[in-house]
């Protein structure tokens, strides 16, 4: 039996992280389904919970000024649209890691379904916006997920 | 051990619905605290996940033209911020029942701290946004989780 | 003409603080209506234009530490939809001012029309997110256009 | 004197169109400068106040069940941060039409810096999601603003 009262967490099959979530009226517009601009937030939900899975803390290293995740490049198409109510699954892979930043290839799918496939770049930056270095460790826990020659 | 490729589902603890998130950078705002228009995506996510728990199909429902809840009125207290990475639980309770609408006591939990305590009315409208009756059965579903005599 | 390379601004008709803005796809869910939630961030942006317009700069305070405007109570009515495109009038009035928050009652009209009524507390924080008194000259600016007396 | 009660529009400088708007609560997350996903909603805005401003009523045409138009593509490059109160410009232009959706490239400004540069496909839909021809007379309203050769 679930606990309902702890809250939701993917997990890693291999390489590749998962990441569940449903469909709610916040995420669709008029047209009955999700907006474009949603699933930026569905897959930024994604990368947060692979950073927390292999054991970066987010928002420590943020209040410790040691520096805060944005994404510095995007190229996403959207295939089939989501509707309210439906199961989704967000299947991540970091496929390059590089000194100040990390490239993800995220996929959006319903079933064996891709409704949205993109290339993610991410830069970690200082408090004051510049690129810095990732941690050592953050590195090494990368490398340990790392999709390499997956395109 | 919990499969993460199933999406999140709340339920029921006797009369109270329980709904567990957390906090995602898209919730926040530059205060560093989750943005306070969002606390209402929560309860909204929440009480979809309170009809489908149930057993009330809103995306039938409003695919068949049968109607679509809206809420009418809110009376909110925003307490203690929210932040970053937090866990939260969402109390949602039914407190009243009526032809068109319902009145949803909801509460946003951090452990043992209420962040955010709203009063809720949502009415069923038809598809050009009239107050329409509730269907029987949805009335009856209501009354098996009335938290009556509850403020 | 109209420089459409200015960003719209607001402003006061006595008392009163406009604040005009045209529905989005963004701002529609799949009933094709804005989606509740939303109306919080409309009646937000009308706050902060009225803020401007008084001279108040919420970001160099924020920057400065001096403390940030929350939300801390709202009670609202929301009484007909509104829909994509429609041009919506946000009117605001600060109704009571205390040392450390005030009162705003706040209205989206299309045309004479009242889709949504708001009364609204907000309360002045530190960084930590204590409530703290608003400058004098602040208080100063918001006595300049309280709406005493009116509902 | 601008009249603070019309909303927003923006308009055409020879084929670049031009869409002013300022950076809200709303738009920011807690690394204080405007979340990545929200540029999408920004983009989204201008292109829509650029489809009115050519003469293509989008609400109409959805109502008619004539088709929507959806984001299925985009490239986008975050290259500066945007802040609390910035005054942004959105300049789109349409580098190429086809039967049944539309390239613009999209930038958006802080005075002479580009904080933002997208290239998006968009094709128009039909109720029930298939892509369908763009009628002739917007066609020719396309043709009239194409910024052809332009990179």
């Amino acid at each position: 039996m679930t606990d309902f009262r702890a809250p939701y967490r993917g997990g890693f099959t291999g390489n590749e992280h998962h990441f569940a979530l449903t469909v709610y009226f916040e995420d669709t517009d008029l047209s009955a389904i999700v907006y474009h601009a949603n699933y930026l937030r569905f897959f930024e939900r994604a990368r947060s919970d692979m950073l927390r899975a292999v054991g970066i803390d987010q928002r420590a290293a943020h209040e410790a000024g040691e520096g805060t995740y944005a994404v510095t490049e995007m190229d996403i198409k959207w295939k089939r649209p989501a509707k309210l109510d439906d199961d989704l699954l967000v299947v991540s892979k970091v496929t390059k890691i590089r000194a100040a930043s990390c490239s993800i290839h995220q996929r959006v799918m319903r079933g064996s379904e891709v409704l949205a496939d993109a290339r993610v770049t991410a830069a970690l930056l200082s408090p004051e916006g510049r690129p810095i270095r990732q941690p050592a460790d953050w590195i090494d826990k990368f490398k340990a997920i790392l999709a390499e020659g997956e395109e």
